[in-house]
């Protein structure tokens, strides 16, 4: 192997600049070159390629986003633009391709795998909806956001004796609202995989004012109901003043942790490493705290379930 | 004098604790006793008093909110609701009274101040929209907040080559938005004291994009208009993906920035060498450097005055 | 089972407020009533108990340090004191302990465990130097404290084109230095796990400068050399300027991550669960995503392994 | 005016690299060129000059450091190197520098101003130290990270009750020293310009600890005497435990605040407006809330006092 490629696709994730540079430089570790595609699948189309060096690297490990940047491209998705990009691939002598991207960017992955171009995924979206896979790049980060949010709203929360709805993002599932809720020590969270009633939610929040609580977090997923209509039907229901924080692209971005850095390390690390050995049209994921491999298709038909002994124990803590 | 009380009313502010605490220390210091009255107005009818002691503003210089908390009454602006206030001061020995708030606050205060009890008033308000001070207390920390948050916007935006509209607090002024516009390098900064048209911002858009540039940071008061509106409009005029973040309440919170402590520390201080001095019916501000005492009555006539200067260099630095 | 108690032991670790709450809330869940026990085995001898509500681990989720405090005892680990401590123990009515702490913490545990008092480990040292357990309650923490030093130190470092040794804490371990230096990207990671000289670290630094690299990080385990001593050697026999931050306490501190929040409110529902179904003389781990129950015995004799495939990856990574 | 040039100089300066951006933004929008020189004066020799586009100062607000870096040079000094510097800048056709930096920077700015280069200085150093300025460019983000350090430590401090002295930057001053003291609520702030007795220092803590505080922390200016020594006597004299931190360089580093970067924009603008009107052989100093030009040659004979008002209220309020 002589040369690979590496590009990110959807949405960006703190991190994905980490896996970048890891995938940069085990390549170059082992002798073989890599070209960085601009924009995702349409810079595969447009040929917006770029050679990367150790030196085109260094410095980004620490910065949210993705120096490669990342785009939609409808092109791609047809049968004609599927061939273009193989044809580009082949003419710039891309020998294996690294995508880091979520659920959609693997598709692509997998036909461009099935027409003869050695594809290797990693996993990157703060919404760590992607199945076999307990972590996945930007998730850790986005957490840890929601959370030094919820710290700032706490403050102005407590002077006021106010109830504060927290929407994050999580549109078909709830672990960023999950984990952050547990995180924050949220009196209620809410996400699409778990059923709720404003009622509950209410009766909840009166016996924590009634235990002498002198503020109220609810952590919202964006898929478990509109933040604003919660917030009116709780202020009808109780009394209660309540206020809504939509954090969306906050969410996204800023530095990422140490663990999101790591993990992309790894994975990066790993990708290169797997495409010497030929290995192809497959996912890195990070299972019960180590590498593990998994045919992309299998992900297509798979769901991530939400973590249900941490959901109890939410409930048991917010007692 | 023998006691003084202290008191936090209006929107809460980050170094509202440390303006508490340097009351507090700096009347004991004098052999004064201090009262804190929480709930702001509504404690002083509720007679929600505290003694406070040297302990007891310990270890919250660096805790956003305030202890005291804060709320609004109604009942206080009543001709009954003012004289139960002035009782409940006289029966509890309060020769005098800190008042940190915003300018609703300072009304209050300037009716007590009439009716016999000796009053000084304290900016508090991220706003900055009190005259006669050149800063109130947590304001620099609420511009800090909207600086950091604009630091995470940006990685993603550069990533989608995205350009975002984010709205910060100011439904009068727009010194929120300048401040932070200014300091974090925004394209556009759009304020309600200055007109302004979507063309405008558009062209200006577009002349970055042209220069070469990957994203595009609008800062918007909420005063100037409706976040989603703009948004909407710039997609629809420039063909560019727009985004919007509201950050709302995070403004409010956060541990309060170095220079809001100190300003905190220097008004508190002063307040109380005021009382003791027999002055009343007073604010603290903070002009061109110094500590700089005006009539109460006087800051309810007048308008703080946009930073001209900062807004004319604005534009010159987002040529 | 009536009434369990909760101690913290050893050094203070982000995360232990995080464990306290779980185990006390847990155990209220279940009916059962906690008592805190403050300054750990000191506290316990002297009897320094206080019965915990709801409300008192309100609002300490996202404190560091330990509301409990720590400290050490000499007279514990004396044969009158241990009979002593359990005497206390029994007058008291405590049926169960769970003790927060590290290594040495846990020999105490186990004395107890073996004189009949029912006793639970949960590990909690930013060191991560407990065997039996992936992470320890505030090593995550503590590694991206690092991070956040290392990140303003590379600007001025990149400004003046200088070398900087980082000294982290690890006296026997080089675990924080590994795993930040990998998130940092380091050029060069000394653990005291692995030998190295000064010459193969000045050739790391010489082939980057040729690069064109403008400058040097270097993280070095407390226990791996004494910074200031490489510093000067590498001074002399590279002529770059070097400068040297021992991070100390700093990485003590700090409010929790989320990873960290969780990891002990998942430990801490556990312990209470344990002691709920009569085990005891046990520590809690958290091995390979999952929590996993050791003997407290076998923790003594083991010795927690570097990550040894993390460490080969950093070296890829720093060509 | 056809062409100006800028350098950075000395130490560097968090909010440097936003006067960067703000000379050379400034300079385009009224039709001047802008060569950077990188590495100061020694790039100055070196004719290390590179051309300065809008584009190229653009996304550097945020960022630490100076993207133009900084060095010493003897050669500068000498007759000979003094010469060369001026033959440079008159065969590059540059007719205006903006030097930005602190005291030696500004001697060698005059001598180059003497020899007919029409000279601005901007001041930049975190030590605050340079007189005719009320603010120096980085010394409020290092006063916030030496709070935000103080905020890490005081959990630990707590949670051991221990007695903290955290060294801060200033040879011979006390600026940082008094301003974090102040904003950290410390108990004892230790300047070079104020005489001090442990004694004094070790009754103040016992007081401390007596009236019920778990920790008690010193700032030492590094000019007020060796932390080790400090702590060591201390714990001699008290029988505390007492730990010490040196911050240095981390004092230097991080995303500069919106108050330096709000200064450094206005200073860099104001150092445009001045050079093309002619002027030269000034520095530009923020004094009492306004841009303020002073004759370099002032600057050499005079020195900075400490902010006697606030080292008084620190007294007071550490009660």
């Amino acid at each position: 192997m002589k040369r690979i490629g590496v590009l990110t696709s959807g949405g960006d994730a703190p991190g994905m600049n980490a896996a970048i540079r890891a995938v940069v430089r085990s390549a170059i570790y082992n002798g073989v070159e890599v070209y960085g595609i601009r924009r995702g699948y349409a810079g595969l189309l447009a040929r917006d390629f770029v050679e990367m060096s150790l030196g085109s690297v260094g410095d980004i490990i620490h910065r949210g986003g993705t120096i490669l940047r990342t785009a939609r491209s409808e092109e791609f998705k047809t049968k004609e633009g599927m061939e273009k990009a193989v044809n580009n691939i082949k003419q710039l002598g891309i020998e294996g391709l690294v995508v880091i991207g979520g659920d959609g960017s693997f598709r692509g992955a997998a036909e461009l795998a099935k027409r003869g171009v050695p594809t290797i995924g990693i996993p990157g979206t703060i919404d760590n909806d992607i199945p076999f896979t307990d972590y996945s790049i930007g998730f850790d980060t986005a957490v840890n956001t929601v959370v030094e949010a919820v710290n700032k709203i706490r403050d102005t929360a407590t002077s006021h004796e106010r109830t504060f709805i927290i929407e994050v993002m999580g549109r078909e599932s709830g672990h960023i609202a999950l984990y952050s809720g547990v995180a924050c020590g949220a009196e209620t969270i809410l996400v699409p995989e778990k059923p709720y009633t404003i009622k509950g939610v209410c009766d909840k929040i009166m016996s924590g004012y009634k235990r002498g609580k002198l503020h109220s977090i609810i952590i919202l997923a964006e898929g478990a109901g509109n933040a604003f209509e919660v917030g009116q039907k709780i202020k009808e229901m109780t009394g209660l003043e309540t206020r809504v924080i939509v954090l969306g692209h906050l969410q996204r971005g800023g530095t990422p942790t140490a663990f999101d850095r790591i993990l992309a390390s790894q994975m990066g690390g790993k990708a290169v490493e797997l495409l010497l050995n030929g290995v192809s049209d497959k996912m890195i994921g990070w299972v019960k705290g180590e590498l593990v491999v998994t045919d992309l298709e299998k992900i297509f038909s798979a769901q991530k379930p939400l973590n249900e002994e941490l959901y109890n124990l939410a409930s048991v803590l917010a007692i």
